[in-house]
């Protein structure tokens, strides 16, 4: 085939790459770490980010667009956070150009310099607690449940492609709550939210669970996460969900009047996914072929390759396609038939493999003879042969049934590389084989980080899922006593 | 009331900008020229977004992604196009901030320079074409019809909300074709897109039409636009669609085999819409009470407010809302029923005036009784009492009338505001009481520029438009032969 990749079995780092590019997902641009999101990858996201919005508005939340640009100051009011965030970044200096006096092309006006530096927001929080202060007098505007799709960028030396990228695109939730009890209700929600468009949509079953003290947001005094695994066993945090106390309130002196009439600072929380899903989405269920994409997230459900040697025989086969194509699109299917005339209908499987449609349909003379359609199944690679009557509600189940049994595949290989480890010497040696190791931890951000020195192993979360009952027992490096198991992996 | 607006005849510069804070659409930042967008104008802008986003896909166009930032070197390419762009912009030099050693806070690293400059994109031609040169090698890769929904950034001196920002939102298609015909033709249909946007959605009546040499985009053969009258009568450009020739191909080096396996360069477009149309929606249709919003782009359509004494009265009435509230959203109707209790319904009444909602509907004890409610519409502030039986199908038609009504209302004001002129002298009465003037033109910059500097009046556009037949006549300025009419107006 044309576009070859790597097995993942003897590259795995390789064959992500290979797929992210050669299923034209998304490349890397002129500008050091910055991605291209080509229009195939583009629909993906579009199609995760209808899904959310979708979630979010459900749940209560308004989208708002705040600036691109904060200014220097603004990052260093909270002082945890910009311990966090402040470092690497894109920092604005000067606001012109002008023509090189001394050669071709144009340099940096020296004239323009910006009087304080904006830096190009790593994440909104400052921008909009600062912006929130004089939305907020009393109780009656509260709660504020906002969300933002933006761009933000955050000056990663090594970057790859949707994992980690200098510039991605996400969505940022900021919620303003009176009480501690709503924030903590919040954070809570939408972490709930992240686990359920997992699960339903994004086919990944993932953890629910609590970062320790060292893994939090910067700033947060609490944060949720939604923890996911990768089949070559490593780790990916997948969500956030963050309980910020009055933190940023204090920072930006955002007071309210309560009901007594009091004032009080305000409870914020906030939370987001970005465009690092769609290297989750890829990692979990891809294989040797290509992508496989959950039917729910397919820009294409159904691809058609008509199978002909006569014109003849070419024009009843795709008159045949237009038929069932008008069907499935009847039932909110989108259906592509590939009708090049450039390529043979073995490039066509290899490409659609390689893109992780779904469901293919070939019809060939013979199946238009006996009223029958070929179908393949992207997860199983598994075909069939179908009659044509009833064909769409067929193709129809068929889609929600390869939905759930990439999700069952995913959720098997979760719990077959889930092990309990109870010795030091285990966890060294299960490590090396990845998976989560579910162990117990005696609380310490010391035990914690030597074992991260020692193992490049973290704390992923303390599972709050319902999964992973909790009993006490004694550290698995330390031997001081735990409340419950933590997950250990190593993680993107 | 408690959020006044001056009257437009007073103040119209003073009455837009109350009516964007005041009605809760959007408020300057922090950060110079950069505004924040709020929940309610927000929704009005995703609601432009979904429709232009649909007929854009139902043109053959997908989506895509290109980066933040554009390497200093790129903006030199196109000779022109640096003239027009890369002088008043966002500059990132320095990647990297760090703990003060002098003080609290951070300051820049000044270690961390940049090698090159990046720009925060002003507009997307160059990072894109550069892209494209590795995604055409053959006509097979042609056409591309990709577009970005993106935030910009150009550091303008005057800002005002949504009319012109540092920072805005907006939509860049960016389209490469094959032949001259057909990228000349996607220039005139994507204006098209635009001028039908215009006129079903925002209700404004829009001319199309050609820009003059000067007023071109900076690097296009040619620009076409439309125009809308503001109420002030001044010009307001709503949307541009260039046709680029072979331009940036040629600064790019982008060249591909054609049928016959020679080499040429590829026939570029580009065009786009932005926040702007806020702006545009908000003067052409509002009156001193308010916004008036055409009821496709309202976020509510109706808001319901109930008029009673005692408690027993109210259940009852929130009761029959809440019956009503059903029906209407069984219709794809978006319905408020405001129930505060910390307010009057007069102060109810003024508000939503004020937000621009389409329909009100109220109801007190005896409309109860009558089996009756009262109905307001926005756009001609008139009532009516109308039975609870067929109500939804009522106000549905209603809504209709209603965008019908803003559309005609402002054909009217355009129609009574264009003006033929043919001598000077009148030129430059007319041109002081606003609105366009219809004038032979000789064609000249020379001419344009003097008629600019004596008058601030510039060429809008040549129109294309049906409504505007073209006959030959004298220039208004020079006296000598003109092709053809051209609307002048002083602009925003």
């Amino acid at each position: 085939m044309a576009k070859e990749i790597v097995n993942r079995e003897e590259n795995y780092s390789l064959w992500y790459n290979n797929l992210v590019t050669k299923a034209d997902l998304a490349e890397n641009s002129a500008v050091r770490g910055c991605m291209v999101i080509k229009p195939y990858g583009y629909a993906i996201w579009e199609k995760m980010q209808a899904q959310l919005d979708k979630m979010f508005k459900d749940t209560g939340h308004v989208n708002a667009y705040f600036p691109l640009f904060i200014p220097k100051s603004f990052l260093s009011k909270e002082a945890e956070h910009v311990e966090g965030f402040a470092k690497e970044c894109a920092v604005v200096t000067h606001h012109r150009l002008m023509t090189n006096p001394d050669g071709p092309g144009v340099v940096v006006d020296p004239d323009a310099k910006l009087e304080e530096e904006l830096i190009v927001r790593p994440t909104s929080e400052t921008i909009i607690w600062n912006t929130y202060k004089n939305w907020i007098k009393s109780y009656r505007d509260l709660p504020i449940l906002v969300n933002q799709w933006a761009n933000v960028v955050r000056w990663e030396m090594r970057t790859r492609l949707f994992l980690r990228t200098a510039e991605f695109l996400w969505q940022e939730g900021h919620t303003a709550h009176a009480t501690m009890e709503e924030a903590i209700e919040e954070t809570e929600k939408m972490v709930n939210v992240y686990a359920k468009f997992a699960r339903e949509f994004l086919a990944i079953p993932v953890v629910v669970g609590k970062k320790t003290e060292s893994e939090r947001f910067a700033g947060a005094l609490d944060t949720l996460c939604i923890e996911a695994m990768m089949q070559d066993g490593k780790a990916l945090q997948a969500g956030t969900s963050h309980f910020l106390g009055q933190n940023f309130a204090k920072a930006f002196d955002v007071q309210f009047a309560n009901k007594e009439g009091k004032l009080d600072y305000v409870w914020a929380t906030s939370w987001g996914v970005s465009t690092r899903l769609m290297g989750a989405l890829i990692m979990a269920h891809s294989d040797n072929n290509g992508l496989v994409l959950p039917p729910k997230l397919a820009p294409i459900h159904v691809v058609m390759v008509p199978i002909y040697k006569t014109e003849q025989e070419q024009q009843s086969i795709i008159d045949r396609m237009d038929n069932i194509k008008k069907m499935l699109e009847a039932r909110g299917l989108t259906v592509k038939i590939d009708d090049r005339d450039n390529v043979r209908s073995g490039f066509k499987f290899a490409e659609w493999e390689l893109k992780g449609v779904p469901v293919r349909v070939a019809i060939g003379p013979r199946d238009l003879a006996n009223n029958c359609v070929e179908i393949a199944r992207r997860d199983t690679l598994s075909k069939e042969s179908v009659s044509v009557d009833g064909v769409d509600a067929y193709i129809q189940s068929l889609l929600d049934d390869i939905q759930q049994n990439i999700y069952n595949k995913a959720l098997e290989f979760r719990i077959n590389n889930t092990h309990k480890v109870d010795s030091y010497d285990e966890f060294k040696e299960k490590i090396e084989r990845g998976g989560f190791l579910l162990c117990h931890w005696d609380g310490s951000s010391e035990t914690e980080q030597k074992i991260k020195e020692e193992t490049k192993a973290t704390i992923r979360c303390i599972p709050t899922d319902s999964d992973f009952e909790q009993e006490p027992g004694v550290c698995v490096y330390s031997g001081k006593p735990s409340k419950g198991r933590v997950i250990f992996a190593r993680s993107y």
